[in-house]
């Protein structure tokens, strides 16, 4: 039954499982204790930030562990901003980011926008920043679809207009350092195949920070609780071991990766593959598919055997597509991310590649897609009704009757689905028609196609 | 090797060692996610989420898991004073909560304050009750002394004056729920035999509540992060675990305790026991040596084979005693928690009891303490400079010149060890001498003592 979502939690590593049940024996006492079972907790979490700390590529003083990569983003942001408080409390974030970078910065942070890559220019970020900017937020590589950013370089524009950086480095920890010139940098351990239960702090020294929470002696008074001893441990102790085995397993998941980039336009009609060709996390892979309602989707893989994940708008409890998606302009309509976890083997990846056809063709054909635009040349122009309707049903209905108007009419969708927003526009892209805009309706929003081909 | 500080951590419990492998392989996964490892992880989250309710004694919509007590705590705390942000921000909390809470309440807090035994009165939390009064704290029984505090009859007067109640449940919730109309309250299960990594917070359904930090959607946007599920199906299996011996260990711990706290004032001469003799955890038992250095004594205990804790000044960072002795106004030199965990034997205690008298003489007089007060009879008054020298030394001092002085007559220690505040009256109250009161001096402060017997 391949699972296929490392990206939002990694199967335990068996290194991790190992140290974890080790230290539920060595290391369930208080580490600030001053007995032998004390003294032993110690000398275990110490050598876990050792061994973390050599990892991330910063001195053991600079790292303090989290209960999670969140409660480290969070930690981090309020802490950097409280630091600088002098300078202002403006923040310079991605409009990628993870949500919890963007729930810490706030609503009055600069989103700097990515290109339909979903890559930021460092250019657009020297720009973003302010004399009040206290802070700058930047991925290391999308959760989403993969785009490895470009952080040496924003790290540079920050540092010479004297910012700190703040690296959610979440994706990409498990295959190396993240390079740069940075100031915190924050981190997951279920992301690299560490435990539940663990997030790490960096803070660069020399940084300017304040914790804002209540604080107890714990972690540098960085992250208030007692000590997860054995999550902790088996953090560290994974962390070394899928960096031992990074190179060799990012030539072989790439590889893989590439068969699925190629395979999938090949085999499933009216497919996007988004995120950056070349900038990229070598496991993960993200692909839309039109006419196609995710949830759906997601459902049938998941009968199939194949656990992945979406940011299609169905999908998600808000019913509104993927902010990374909406952020690239790409289309979030059955919308599926595909990361494999270390060990993946080609036989699963061909397994998905012939079920995937089938399976989209079954969601489709069940929706009343479009299978070929055959015009029949109605009027100069027509408006679908598709209000109360959900993604992907608008798109639908507008690739059913685009034929049915002249070459230069246009057909005017009614809907009032957040995720049309997205899709219509993204639509047009890939069917070379022209989006001319949207207008607000009597109930939801006008949205107006003009048919070139 | 007898470890005797459950109080600070428990020892895992079999149960949940047991569930804690068993959801290493069951619910690593995502419980957000639509896929079957997800499904999977989300029933167990909602077993564990039953069983800890059920325990508590709440509904299970009314509890979210949290990373650790401490975090149960802060944004308990945090969540309820927003939720009456209307009302005021002013916060009363007894004099002896875990510093958890009390960082959480702030510098403004009103303190009710505690008698001998470490025990509120609940017309004192009454009469702290202000207009503007937002939220109030209380522990369930303290985690130091282990006196148990009057928790329903505290709630009573808190809704009748309308004002929410947080009960601290660390300590408690191993032996039982806890009773009264309190509004939220807080937990840990690390105290209870269940793994680090696992708190919980209940709010009652009609409290209100706005949760103060960058929330997600997990755990009812109440504690943001991914769930650390292994460690919460572990958490609510070891409570139901302990709750099914709690009834039959807490008669058996508590002869045990009983042995202690007869016989130490009988083997060794000097001796304080503090704490609520009747209201009291099972459990628990807090003593304080006169002439003793608190650290030395937990290293020749640790050398001996026993893990115990201390709240005297020389084993904290802050070389302060514990803020819940001088509350309680009793002796804190010398000071040691013995805290049982489940199935400690009386073998184990009686070797401590064998051991301790030994050990105390011996540090006793490494430190050149008085054996016995020979009166020599020389001047009216005395001073004694003590100025430099740390707990115990100025109360030995004291001691060793208080027979120098005729019935009636005066010494004076000179002396800037924070530990003579409390301590030099508490040895005044257990050698039946007068307790003048304390001044300003040149350097540290002057303590004066009249002799009367």
């Amino acid at each position: 039954m391949p699972y296929f979502d490392a990206a939002s939690s990694a199967p335990l590593h068996p290194v991790a499982r190992q140290a974890l049940q080790a230290s539920l024996d060595e290391g369930w006492a208080d580490p600030s204790r001053l007995y032998r079972e004390g003294r032993r907790a110690r000398l275990l979490l110490d050598a876990a930030r050792e061994a973390a700390a050599e990892a991330v590529g910063c001195r053991p003083d600079e790292l303090v562990f989290t209960p999670s990569g969140t409660r480290a983003v969070h930690l981090g942001v309020s802490g950097a901003l409280a630091g600088r408080r002098r300078v202002g409390r403006h923040v310079v974030v991605s409009s990628v980011e993870h949500s919890s970078v963007l729930h810490a910065a706030g609503d009055t942070a600069t989103e700097v926008p990515v290109d339909r890559a979903g890559r930021v220019d460092p250019e657009a970020y020297a720009a973003a920043l302010r004399e009040d900017t206290a802070l700058a937020c930047l991925q290391s590589a999308n959760h989403e679809v993969g785009t490895e950013q470009p952080v040496d370089r924003v790290a540079e524009v920050c540092r010479a207009a004297g910012v700190p950086l703040l690296v959610d480095a979440a994706q990409s920890l498990a295959w190396g350092p993240v390079g740069g010139d940075w100031s915190l940098l924050a981190a997951s351990a279920h992301k690299w195949g560490g435990p539940a239960g663990a997030g790490l702090l960096v803070v660069r020294k020399g940084v300017r920070f304040a914790p804002q929470e209540p604080a107890d002696e714990r972690e540098s008074g960085r992250s208030a609780g007692f000590e997860n001893l054995p999550a902790i441990v088996a953090a560290a102790a994974s962390l070394r071991a899928v960096r031992a085995e990074a190179a060799a397993e990012a030539v072989r998941l790439r590889a893989l990766v590439d068969r699925i980039r190629a395979r999938v336009p090949e085999l499933v009609p009216d497919v996007e593959v988004v995120g950056d060709p070349v900038h990229r996390l070598p496991h993960l892979v993200t692909f839309s598919c039109l006419y196609v309602d995710g949830e759906t989707l997601l459902h049938e893989l998941d009968r199939e055997g194949f656990s992945v994940s979406s940011g299609s708008s169905c999908t998600s409890s808000t019913l509104t597509p993927s902010h990374v998606l909406r952020a690239m302009g790409v289309l979030s309509e059955g919308n599926v991310r595909v990361s494999l976890p270390l060990g993946t083997t080609g036989e699963d990846v061909d397994r998905f590649l012939e079920v995937l056809p089938t399976v989209v063709s079954a969601v489709r054909e069940r929706l009343g897609a479009p299978t070929a635009t055959a015009s029949t040349g109605q009027g100069a122009s027509l408006v679908v009704d598709a209000l109360g309707k959900r993604c992907p049903i608008p798109v639908i209905e507008l690739a059913k009757v685009i034929g049915d108007v002249p070459l230069g009419g246009t057909v005017t969708v009614l809907s009032d689905d957040e995720a049309a927003r997205l899709d219509i526009p993204a639509w047009c892209v890939m069917r070379d028609q022209e989006y001319v805009g949207e207008e607000p309706a009597e109930r939801g929003t006008a949205y107006v196609v003009r048919r070139l081909v």
